[in-house]
């Protein structure tokens, strides 16, 4: 058994933390492959991970273990999760940050076993660490725990249909470059409106001049709001939450 | 066939695009290790990532495949690039952003093909990654694609000689240390002038005091303006493009 | 053979300097298996690497070479390390990085030899990578240098028993999430004193209410100052030298 194990965290890099976890990793399963997703996840943002992970997770092959550590409630009696789904399995607290897999048709959840001298600040080095590394190891799932009751699963907020055939959407993320990410697919829509403004859709970023705005349907198929070049969130205002409704032209 | 695949992007880690694209590469290419350079590229700094790539290129083994996504004209017509150069491989889009590769002899360059289905918006995970998994998996160059028409290739702007023998350069980048390097070489040199202020050139940092301003020499070749211990480009107030003169005593 | 290397260095990554060292390692030793632990401790900030490298290098398993470059004196005569401590390897500059290796019981200090052709301004690159290579191809230590004379161990500073018993310590460190990780041991303690302020000890965050102080033993062994679900370091205007009492209820 030689697997890949992913992490994806919240602690930056530079206080060592997530050194710990790699060598705990490597230490148990030694034939293991790190792959960094991201240590920038902004602190204790379960749903900025919850979307993360939702992109990622099923790129990787069957096999692969990607731990998920983002837990502000490291010590409370929120429970300790393993999950195989969909062929990869997955490590994390039960907050909601392993959503995607949970949801995903014939996903298995297990709580995991503490130790009783893990520490009660760090999860992620003592108790998510060595579970990963036992799955990549080839350890069965059920080993690792209990069959899991009832595992927190968050969703994306759907789209409202509001009178008049309006659709209404939000914005869910904003991503590095600026871009608005939403809630809307853009089947037959021609634009979207944010506050006072009409966006037109357009297939890529070429189609209007440097500096415009414009919606595309992104890369994980939702519409997204940009400018050319620059930062649609810095230049209109949007942030988490906002509210954009579909414009469909008759 | 087990290469290492390098990534340098400018799409931070956080949003998962990153994630995604080693999915790709790993899902293809199994047996590939994945080697992080950065994924902080100022964004859409295209200049920045050709300086990045010239640094590293050819320092990993034969064989290493280099994929460079900065990519402001994803969706546009510009091409996408597979490179063979110096026994590595590169891929990345056609802005530039390969140049130091492109411009070493013997280079050949493929155009390579754009799935229909690839997402007009990410063309990293989509076009990208599938072309440097097939280059970690030994599939040939020519496969990829058809001969490339003419590939950008930009260059560090070349010092000038002014009259009296004075030579004007300038700052190509500002290192995450403060440092400023310029494009220009140091021989015979015992100054350089930048503003109204005179700095000498110096071997090594240890050789004034902390807290002083010296030119070097750095690990790449030119002339960098640096402050012991401290940040040149915020204490001398330098940035990219600053004219800096060498001075030769005679 | 076929090591872990892993890297720890005030770098970032934009700039290339870290993939150049990348490079060196793996085109000297094929075989080796590259882990990022950082690229972003505060630039120069040789007491932060030191406290990073003291969490994780006995986490990995023994064989590991840790490479950690934060190098403030690069060019002056400090010397260069290679250190063989509890089956693990480090290499870095003489400046008291390695401190936590060096003081663990049967250490064994090397000064590199550093080549005529080595850059003055970038030892990562042009002694320690080699360095580290070697010794992930097996090399032996003693081949890469001299015995090195009196190498500098850092500490942390220890707590005063001040009179009436009471035990003053200080802030050592903040990390990523505002957490104040302070140089005392929990011991008997029922509460810590940071200026005007009294803090009660608890064993977990989730014993407090979401925005409350709290001290707890952390992950580390050592006592931090809290905010549940925020940062104490921004809330309390905690900073690396502030002194902390220790409150035992009798």
């Amino acid at each position: 058994m030689s697997r890949i194990v992913t992490l994806t965290t919240d602690f930056g890099t530079a206080d060592g933390y997530v050194g710990e976890m790699k060598g705990v990793v490597l230490a148990r399963a030694p034939d293991a492959t790190i792959v960094d997703i991201t240590h920038d996840i902004p602190p204790q943002d379960v749903d900025y991970a919850r979307l993360t992970v939702a992109r990622f997770w099923r790129r990787f092959p069957p096999g692969t273990v990607h731990l998920v550590v983002v837990d502000p409630g490291v010590g409370s009696p929120r429970a300790a999760l393993a999950v195989a789904s969909d062929d990869r399995f997955l490590v994390g607290p039960d907050n909601g940050v392993l959503s995607a897999a949970l949801a995903h048709p014939g996903a298995i959840a297990i709580a995991l076993q503490v130790p009783s001298d893990a520490s009660a600040t760090f999860h992620g080095r003592d108790v998510f660490a060595p579970a990963a590394a036992a799955l990549a190891r080839g350890e069965p799932l059920g080993s690792l725990g209990s069959p899991a009751d009832d595992p927190t699963v968050r969703r994306t907020p759907e789209p409202v249909r509001r009178a008049g055939g309006v659709v209404e959407g939000e914005v869910v993320a904003i991503d590095r470059f600026g871009n608005a990410i939403t809630n809307l697919e853009g089947d037959g829509a021609t634009a979207v409106v944010v506050g006072h403004r009409t966006i037109p859709l357009r297939r890529t970023y070429a189609e209007v001049a440097i500096g415009e705005a414009l919606a595309v349907v992104g890369s994980g198929g939702a519409i997204e709001i940009s400018i050319r070049n620059d930062s649609a969130a810095r230049a209109l205002h949007l942030s988490r939450g906002d509210k954009v409704t579909l414009r469909v032209e008759s």
